[in-house]
């Protein structure tokens, strides 16, 4: 019933603020027709200074044949902005009941092949979508900000949303130059917040405690577990640097080290079944490739990250 | 007492392992006479393929005037290489007795100037340097896997090392083309150690809850925080995320998401105090930068960043 995700040539965005400017920007940088929806026309000026600002990367990364900001209409007529759309991405304020009412109205807007993806961080689609005649086709498509850089987009729907939407939205976003995460549950955070937020109040605890400074906490980011993490996850980092025995001989070794006060955060207890998740998954990611090849392509990138950082400062 | 930290042309490497021969290879490549202390001959070999795999990294990120691996000395006798030492690196196995003994004897046979690093992430200095004769000169030199390429090293003393040596250690790493930081506390993990364990442990719940995978965990990081956290610490990213108000904004209208189960991680009380500190480390961080051009700072490294990793995986 979704149309191909490659046939998609129309896309329409909602909202003028730095999320959905952003959003309005990728997408006419990947070659689309955009139609950008802002609640009234004060904010014309708000939603193109996002997009100037986006471009300039955009176009440093690589336009797609034929991407032009000509191919941007903006309206503040929602029913013209979303009658003939193929792929809605919304990003209104992040405030529920304007969420509701509006995805009430989208869901008798548009047509009914077009799926309806929205950018919160912080609602489920399940209380979004509680007054659409049709949620089927709503589904959360997080990004991560600034929206027109970072490709992850987290993909979940709501007790009302067919799978279908959701394997449309992840494949869509793919052929979009997005890199999607389809989620397995409809978890508060999703998975990228929660691991920065975790990471975040540690980091508030510090300097609470005198520990740290907010100068010392991104001093140890950037020049410590950063520049490997755009190269290679947590996962994959511990996995490889363990050598033949990877994750196994990590937490049978280390494991312990869960127990100890490296963080305000209490572990998980390390059951054979946590283990052996870990362990089949770093493998499966692996991919019967050897840990040396995986640390030099890990040091490959992490001397690019290095040199490219370098480089952008001077 | 101690030596300007410009004028160390010898550095003593101690250990054979992924550390130690990494910490060697480092030094190489920054121009020193390294000797670098094994435990018996039969270590030679691994100590030799470390730093194989080291130099292909250090080449590319570019090596010191007249640094040569020819500069590099092995030796299993540890009073000969560390008798005319300048600094020394201690990177032996993290078993608190064979430290403490091992500090023990360095103590004697070192030059009283010469300051000693441990590469240990797991003990403090206040435990290994229990039996020195000269604990003043111990400290904390911890760096990050794989540490021939990130630049952080984190630099704590115990209770019996001396201001002056933590002073001099930093100003030393600091010439030897490494970033310090110098601790305000000697707490357990550091701090770039407790905020990647924070994540970590919040990645290992998600995956015990069936909430996401070891593949989803890296993807998300990988294509999510970590190319923005490369570029700007979490501290700066949220600053400047938030425009004119800053960390104030951040911190007073997201506030309340620290109670959102957002993580398994319980955050801190946000006293009035605390606020003040992140506000205020922020804006010493920003130094009268206006926000935008932080942004476009921002973007210009990570555009840099993923157009580097993108080149590095062709």
């Amino acid at each position: 019933m979704y149309p191909e995700p490659e046939s998609v040539t129309r896309v329409t965005t909602l909202g003028a603020g730095p999320i959905g400017g952003g959003w309005a920007a990728h997408f006419l940088a990947r070659g689309y027709d955009v139609t950008a929806w802002i609640h009234d026309d004060s904010e014309r000026d708000a939603l193109n200074a996002v997009i100037d600002t986006a471009w300039i990367s955009l176009t440093a990364l690589g336009l797609a044949p034929g991407a032009s900001r000509g191919r941007l209409t903006v309206t503040t007529d929602l029913a013209a902005a979303v009658r003939e759309a193929q792929f809605i991405q919304e990003s209104a304020p992040e405030r529920l009941e304007i969420k509701q009412a509006l995805y009430a109205r989208l869901c008798q807007l548009a047509p009914r092949a077009c799926v309806i993806a929205s950018s919160t961080s912080g609602l489920t689609m399940s209380q979004i979508q509680r007054d659409c005649m049709t949620p089927q086709r709503t589904v959360i498509g997080h990004p991560f900000n600034p929206p027109y850089l970072l490709p992850l987009v987290e993909v979940v729907g709501g007790k009302g949303t067919e799978k279908a939407a959701v394997d449309w939205a992840a494949a869509f976003y793919r052929v979009a130059g997005k890199v999607p995460l389809v989620l397995k549950k409809e978890i508060p955070g999703f998975v990228a917040t929660r691991l920065q937020e975790a990471l975040w109040r540690e980091a508030l605890h510090m300097v609470a405690n005198g520990e740290a400074t907010p100068d010392d906490i991104d001093i140890a980011l950037m020049n410590g577990p950063a520049p490997r993490m755009a190269a290679q996850g947590q996962c994959m980092a511990f996995h490889v640097a363990c050598g033949e025995g990877g994750m196994a001989t990590n937490l049978d070794q280390f494991g312990p080290a869960l127990k100890w006060p490296w963080t305000r955060l209490e572990a998980p207890e390390l059951t054979q079944e946590l283990r052996d998740r870990m362990v089949e998954g770093c493998n499966a990611i692996a991919a019967g490739r050897h840990f040396t090849d995986m640390a030099a392509q890990r040091d490959r990138e992490i001397v690019a990250v290095l040199n490219a950082i370098r480089a952008a400062r001077q």
